[in-house]
Order: structure tokens, then C-alpha cells, then sequence
């Protein structure tokens, strides 16, 4: 069976991102691939009925500065563990969707995510491996989070 | 960050086992460590009130020969793959619970498991890696089988 020749590693700029960062380096360096960072800005548009509600237009968030805001957040990160090369990708959306479907589309084989288990903040925070492990096409690398 | 050093795979035996087999010796071989290969009986022991049911003995299944019968199997398993020299564990139990938890005492650092996502089939089968996901203390790799 071949390697893996093309990863997709998802950041979250947690405090433990630097935990899957350093395992997909390890991967990719072995198996001589490149890396692609992405992250998924978790964002719902607002609800049409928020005018309703009696909510004005401040209440609002501009999608492209978020994506703005994201984009030079991953680039300070990718230059922190010197991946700057590696390409960069800012999504808006629903994190387990947005990755799963880059993925297909990309023909990646790989994607790497953190993983916090069940106890304490896992039980929150674990969805996401879960909902990527549930709708990937390709393996799905879960590193476990030292907390 | 170091490699892997002690990789679990979870046999279960059925037609696309292959593919997770396969997947796992790509990568011991990458990291040149062993695997160790592991098979779960899944079964629960006849339930404490089964006689008030009117059910005989001849109900009851021998555990012993479970585990004979299986450790046959993983034998000859491991004869194909040209893996006879690799550790070879049967368990009798759940298998998220089984896995994980042999895999914690054995300070393995990754455990590798099939996994067939959310549609069809998957929805049923899915479950050991999505319990594997949730109680591993080390990174899980789900490889995804083509079905």
C-alpha cells in the first residue's frame, strides 16, 4: 500500500493546536508530503428572522473581516513552526463539513485533527473529531490532546 | 517531535479488514516498529436472570471456546499477512472498551481501527471507531474503507 501523499491538518488556534501541528510535521516529514493548514471560522449567518426580534443591522459581523482576521492568524502560525510554504486555508462555516469537503474535492488522503476525548471539556469540545471521523472519504488522523 | 513506537490494530474479521491491515503495515514499516494485532469477541455473558425464562444451559456458550476458536482465526489472519511474529491478543468483551484499555495499560502511542463513516453500513459499524475516538488515551487513526 502506498503512503500518504497528500495531508490536510485542521487548526484551531487552541492553546493545544501546537500538540497536532508537531504530529502532522512529524507525518508529512516522513512520508515527504507537503502539509495544508486549514481553519474553519465556526460562524452561522445571521437567522432571517432576527429583524424580528427587533435586532438591527449592528448585531452584524462583516464575513470578510473574520476571514481576514483568520487568514493572517494562520499565517503568523504557519510562520511560527516554519510551514509558511505550506498552503493556508480560512473557510466559514461549520468546521466538520467545511474540512471534510475540501478534503474530498482536494484529494487529500489524510486529515489530521485533535482529539480531546470524552472527559471534562471533550464532551464539548470532541465534536468535531467526531463529525470529521463520521463524513470523511479519506483516513482521519485523531491526535489525542495531552490537556 | 518522535514517531510512533507501538501501533495497536484492531482486527475485527470481516471482509475489509484488508484495508485497515494493510494501512497498518505501511505505516509499522514506515516507522520501523512492531504492531501488535488485536481481536475482540463481541459478547456478553448470559444474563443473571435467563433461567426465569425458561432458558436451559444448552443456551450457554463455552467463553473458552470463543477465545480458542478466535485466536485460530487471528493466527491464520496473521499467516497471510506474513505477520506471525507479531503479538496477537483476543479479548472477550466490547471492543471500544477492550481496545482502548489494553492499549492504555501497553502505553501504545497509536491504535488503528476501520472505520466506515456515517452512510449505510456505516451507521451500525461506525460505532467501535467512534468509541475507540472517545476512549483512547493515544492517537486513533480511522482508516476509511471503500466499501
Amino acid at each position: 500500500m502506498s503512503g500518504y501523499n497528500n495531508i490536510l491538518v485542521a487548526i484551531d488556534f487552541s492553546e493545544t493546536t501546537g500538540q497536532v501541528i508537531e504530529r502532522a510535521m512529524e507525518i508529512s516529514s516522513r512520508y515527504d508530503t507537503n502539509l495544508t493548514l486549514m481553519h474553519v471560522v465556526e460562524y452561522s449567518p445571521p437567522m432571517e428572522f432576527a429583524g424580528d426580534l427587533g435586532m438591527t443591522s449592528d448585531w452584524t459581523i462583516d464575513e470578510n473581516d473574520l476571514i481576514k482576521g483568520s487568514k493572517k492568524s494562520l499565517q503568523k502560525f504557519a510562520e511560527k513552526y516554519k510551514l509558511s510554504s505550506s498552503p493556508q486555508i480560512v473557510h466559514l462555516g461549520t468546521p466538520k463539513y467545511e474540512i471534510t469537503q475540501y478534503a474530498e474535492e482536494g484529494s487529500y488522503d489524510l486529515i489530521i485533527v485533535g482529539s480531546h476525548g470524552r472527559h471534562g471539556l471533550g464532551r464539548l469540545l470532541g465534536s468535531t473529531a467526531d463529525g470529521i471521523l463520521h463524513h470523511a472519504h479519506c483516513d482521519v488522523l485523531a491526535v489525542r490532546i495531552k490537556e
